[in-house]
């Protein structure tokens, strides 16, 4: 493995998904925040992961993180199952119901950073409880870049650990129900000052598939969605949107206004390929030049010139 | 009254409006499609309005419509009362329940042109019933360009005339839902598909404060919406995109796929001041100035270059 080459570092949870749309049902899929986000990262830079799996994770899927080209020194594989998830998406593809969660290996999870980790320059922090993000935060030396993605059930449980992983990085990404819920504000702009106003550079209010913006000192951005035919599985979406952009940032050799903008819109390009499938299963398929394709199909939907 | 400049002619409804949003609720606001419309409209091009209002009609808003410069030679005062709608806005100021219409002299409408709009070169069909708007289209003569608006109502209740008005009009606008609903189809681009195969050179399908997707047969074009920090009243927010759209066309030298894009940016610029007011209260104080400000702010907010 090439462990020094390791340029992007994502944590997150790994687990066994079983998923239910209107029209397919799929079990014991490959999911996780840190699947998708390496996965989608591994289009752009070298990426290694940090999570927990239990001893009935499927070979299968170690292989086909490796076809990924995605470095899982910091994978640890451990007694007892791997973290399972099963929801139901309603008929508008968005909405969902999760029917179970049981936590597993998952409950006793500390990512522990490889030693060749530590020095690396980006470093997404999945959707993880934020004192194990902080203990992530602990563990790197001095990252150029930090992004930490969050969710309701922190902001509702574990509010102060979490305002310090704020405070700490560079950028805080959320959806919009989540900026409103962390900020009491229900303008999206009010919203987005208020955590600028507690430390980050840089904050991107996630819209699902209507896009993102991103705000920062320089301005607002608006992050256009790639328009997919078909959504199959809108799971893992803003996870490979994470990943993707944390990847092309990785991979650009500056960061400033213009790659985090650029890098944004190659998470969301990446993530149009997401949901065209279950699980990794379109992601498998797609080629650089297949993103290089959608890449330029958006600059042109995007083109008034 | 300059009736030979008329660029661009609106038909639609003219109503007074009570509306009531979480924070203000106000009585017989202007309102109607064709008052948003022609506003919006009048900061491109000359607009001349197609519209019946009954004797209560307040003077103040004829002031008003001149205040905008738009030609008023095709509004009917008539006995009677003028249409009243009347309706409440969820929290979310996006959903709204209706809670009256009394049609008033509105059930009695006929478009009837003014000999001097005849020829006008751009013609808007605002939403009304598509028999209506038939009989507009049967009294022009070869407009450049007509885009025809329409809603769930005509879909479900006129769906034989609508079909028509589809088949013989530039472009088509409706929002998500109307289209999903018009062609049975979910995906957008699949709906967008059909209505192309159904005549229009262009589809437009609106997506509320998340903009609008242009479809044609040069591509798909993403029209971001102006992000703003305070929704007052969403009220008349697609008819001032409707009108400010085709009022920078009709300003513009010439119809092609590049201009009807920088309209719909227009469009969606004008629509960002009329919903931080309540009718057309902040498009009185806005300028020819501030319009060009949001301009170059939206060019800004969508550039990754």
């Amino acid at each position: 493995m090439k462990k020094k080459n390791v340029k992007l570092v994502v944590v997150g949870s790994l687990a066994l998904d079983s998923v239910e749309t209107p029209f397919e049902k799929k079990k014991d899929l490959l999911g996780g925040s840190v699947s998708y986000a390496c996965a989608a990262a591994s289009f752009f830079a070298k990426t290694g992961m940090v999570a927990i799996a239990g001893q009935d994770f499927p070979p299968a899927y170690i292989d086909l993180y490796k076809k990924f080209g995605i470095d899982q020194s910091g994978l640890s594989l451990v007694k007892g199952r791997t973290f399972r998830w099963s929801g139901v998406y309603e008929a508008n593809m968005i909405d969902r119901r999760t029917i179970s969660t049981e936590l597993n290996v998952f409950a006793s999870f500390s990512p522990e950073l490889p030693a060749a980790y530590k020095g690396a320059p980006f470093v997404l922090l999945g959707n993880i409880a934020p004192v194990l993000q902080l203990h992530v935060l602990n563990q790197v030396r001095k990252p150029k870049f930090v992004v930490a993605d969050t969710m309701d059930l922190w902001i509702n449980t574990a509010k102060k650990p979490l305002m310090e992983v704020i405070s700490r990085v560079n950028m805080l990404m959320l959806n919009d129900g989540e900026a409103r819920q962390l900020t009491g504000e229900y303008s999206i702009l009010k919203c987005a000052a208020q955590i600028l106003a507690w430390g980050p550079e840089y904050v991107v209010i996630k819209k699902g598939e209507h896009g993102a913006l991103l705000f920062s000192k320089k301005g607002l951005f608006i992050v256009p969605a790639y328009p997919v035919e078909e959504v199959c599985d809108p799971t893992g979406a803003g996870d490979s949107f994470a990943g993707g952009f944390m990847g092309a940032l990785a991979g650009s050799s500056t960061v400033n206004e213009r790659t985090v903008r650029q890098s944004l819109i190659s998470g969301s390009v990446v993530a149009s390929f997401t949901v065209e499938g279950f699980s990794l299963n379109k992601l498998t398929k797609v080629s650089k030049g297949d993103v290089r394709q959608r890449l330029a199909g958006l600059k042109r939907m995007t083109s008034a010139a």
